[in-house]
């Protein structure tokens, strides 16, 4: 049985422990996670362009370097599981005896190269396929016998219409896909081929985050990070269930990237999986949180709006609503406030730099979406 | 100090255990290299047919599989060196510090795997970039200070001068190419940039064979295989200096291909490195030893050439000649012969399956080059 499976009190203990250590690393000794400033992608970009490649938040020699996208860098090792795609691969049944045809990408990016070393660390041998040469993979997946796909969700039937094309009957039968939307039709049309099909949530900086065990009951967090669901913008956790930026915490002492934003969001999602894994739950990829938004020439971000909310005592949320009257741009500041709202309108023009309309709202009356700055302006 | 500065006779000693060991894992338990027969590209795609994937060759678990090229398969393991390569890199200067630009491709084919196993054995770290994406690569080249270039010898020319257009400096020193001729002119270019360039000589099947560790001076024979350079079609040993064959024995114990016919033409190269590497060197690539023609409709094999040598005691050596007589296909023997030179046309249309002429040689006077089948037909 995996760390998956252990009480919530075990995982608990030992996530502190972990994080303390994590910590220390990270020259953050004796400090609480909360404190630790949320750190942005393009936080990292600068840091790894001041102090190359990895703004100095890699201590040892690395074997791998990758570049994704443009020019952000990511370090990786060829240890065991240093991505942590074992559990999300277990969960999908890959094990000795499988081979995975590996159609992610090895070049620039390390999507290939993650795969590949979860694979290894289930005992599952791959063929690193990249996309494209359709037709010689289909070849290969017949002749080797290859019993698994890790891949774009989107990929695979492409490889399972060319098998047909060519008369070639494939024993694929388990799918594990990540970078893209998986859409309820697209894992029914696996499912009737016979290939069940589970998905993850990975990025670059930090490999896996969280995936599924099983179709439509979110996405189980892994056992090697700490994630966050927070107001864009800020680093406060939303209410259970609410949606939220995701923000991980790494436990890899290779690598440790503390409260990294990821610019997606998500929720939490109440209850514990049916298949006995008991870490958190998320729902499945709900956006992006990066709201960034450039109203009358000026670029307005959800860490202005959260600094808005925090200088006026009397707001509990803001909602930033943008869009057209005539020809021009216009932005209203929706405020659930209580006691005394004024003033807020030079609060805008202070901290947002733009003037502004602000409507306050009744308490809980704004939607909890996850988004704070809403642009409505039609762009077709 | 590695392996490749030994003495002779330690080699010598250390081979012929290791020769040993593996001959008795592939099932020639007690008998000697030359009793084992010679196994062509055309017999493992055979056995691999008859037993997927990889012909029986291969015992335990792989860590990799991979299709290079088309139908023919090839086992890959993560764990220290497995495809040699490591020597060839130290020859280069390359370790730990560097950043390795890996632009062999990692889809389908083992190069870029290779070059990344070679590279980790040597401590050194690795960008995994493949072929194209140029400008993205140019600049994490740029960003990333990468110091050595591996890949094909021409594309390394492809990145400097995406580079010059760019203004970007690269801090590239040390290229270690392979898989395509690397003529001199290039590789004087390169020096011209400050990039000292050196080739080895490596297959998809076998991994490295012979590296060079320094310009036009041989390629070294690495620790880890046994070459023998025979008469195309036969098992049996060119003299020394004479073209032949490259036939390869690998020592790595997970994957045994004893007597591997490359299809290649090479030559051992006398004496030693100046760089007191102290094993055999073979001369580069001169041509394919793969000669089979087809004349009068029929194919004429290399072996079936052997064959007819066997088979007539009088005959040294043969060279079939193939010529256009008018619109006709028309094939002489030439034959250096002792003795008794009666009977060989009756033993070439038997052997040969075709009528030909036969011409007895003196004895020395057919050409060393390698060539069993000369096609002197224009294709033009």
């Amino acid at each position: 049985m995996g760390l998956e499976f252990r009480s919530a009190d075990e995982r608990a203990t030992s996530l502190a422990g972990d994080l303390a250590a994590q910590l220390t690393r990270a020259g953050f000794d004796g400090a609480s996670l909360r404190d630790v400033p949320i750190l942005r992608k393009s936080d990292l970009g600068a840091r790894q362009k001041a102090d190359p490649p990895f703004g100095g938040l890699v201590k040892g020699p690395v074997d791998l370097v990758f570049q994704s996208p443009g020019p952000l860098y990511e370090p990786g090792m060829v240890s065991a599981d240093w991505w942590r795609f074992a559990r999300f691969l277990r969960a999908c049944g890959i094990g000795a005896g499988d081979i995975v045809q590996n159609c992610f990408g090895y070049h620039l990016t390390p999507a290939g190269s993650m795969f590949e070393n979860g694979a290894r660390a289930v005992g599952a041998a791959v063929l690193p396929a990249g996309t494209g040469q359709t037709e010689l993979q289909v070849r290969a997946a017949a002749h080797l016998g290859c019993t698994a796909y890790a891949g774009t969700p989107d990929y695979l039937m492409v490889l399972l219409e060319k098998a047909d094309e060519l008369g070639l009957s494939l024993g694929i039968t388990k799918a594990a896909v990540s970078g893209g939307a998986l859409f309820a039709s697209l894992r029914e049309a696996y499912a009737a081929r016979g290939v069940r099909c589970l998905q993850c949530y990975a990025t670059a900086d930090l490999g896996n985050i969280a995936y599924e065990s099983a179709p439509d009951s979110g996405l189980i967090v892994d056992e090697g990070v700490i994630v966050e669901i927070v107001t864009p913008g800020t680093g406060d956790a939303v209410p259970e269930g609410e949606v939220g930026e995701v923000v991980v915490t790494t436990l890899n002492p290779d690598y440790p990237l503390l409260r990294f934003a990821t610019g997606d969001l998500s929720a939490v999602l109440p209850g514990q999986s049916d298949c006995g894994r008991t870490n958190m739950r998320i729902k499945g990829w709900m956006g992006r949180a990066d709201q960034t938004a450039k109203i009358k020439g000026m670029f307005v971000r959800p860490e202005q709006v959260a600094d808005f909310v925090a200088r006026n005592g009397a707001v509990e949320r803001a909602r930033v609503v943008v869009t057209r009257e005539g020809e021009q741009d216009a932005m209203r500041v929706l405020v659930e406030a209580t006691g005394d709202a004024g003033g807020l309108e030079a609060s805008v023009a202070e901290v947002l730099k733009l003037r502004g309309t602000v409507e306050v709202v009744a308490p809980g009356s704004l939607p909890r979406d996850g988004v704070v700055i809403e642009d409505q302006r039609a762009y077709d």
